[in-house]
């Protein structure tokens, strides 16, 4: 039931990429390049999972979760992905924050995610 | 304009606190506490800000970010917001994650958040 919001990570460490952002305007094409890059980042090597929420006044949080820090760098580095980031910077977001962490220590609760 | 929703972090590195979390019912307790606790964690030592969102459906993810691992568990310990903790894990989440992670780089972008 909550399936799908609820990243399966394993035990830390791995990484995480912290992206906020402010969203503008209302271009269509946002949404199915978001869509397309988080199918195809969910391909890339090292990739452990994501966890992603946007309210209505288009403030979002995105955490993808990583092996380690080369798997974020390649995925950087894609073409695809380079290609929307700058129409995210141009075109999309009006301010956006990009923390790469390192996560230490996990824990859940109160009850299983994926039941 | 956008200046309540990014966090004002220093030069990395610091900490951060993930938590994601799916919530169950309608409470309305709840909204008062979640507020309090981000006013209180405001005021604890080594607090450096927090990034927080929630959707219709009522997942959500709260990034707070800390100096070090000494003012998370500090907070961790404070009495009000342990108390707060059990009931959140009693009566208001469905499921919830939690990961610390130590922030090693960051950058953010196109424009200043806090214009």
């Amino acid at each position: 039931m909550a399936t799908t919001r609820f990243a399966r990570t394993p035990t830390p460490p791995y990484f995480a990429v912290i992206f906020s952002s402010l969203r503008e305007g209302a271009d269509p094409a946002y949404e199915r390049t978001a869509e397309r890059m988080l199918a195809l980042a969910a391909e890339q090597p090292g990739y452990l999972g994501v966890e992603s929420v946007r309210d209505g006044d288009g403030f979002g949080i995105t955490v993808s979760y990583w092996r380690d820090e080369s798997s974020i760098q390649r995925w950087r580095l894609h073409a695809e992905h380079a290609e929307a980031r700058r129409r995210g910077r141009e075109d999309w977001y009006r301010h956006f924050e990009l923390r790469v962490a390192r996560v230490e220590r996990a824990h859940g609760g109160p009850r299983e995610p994926h039941d």
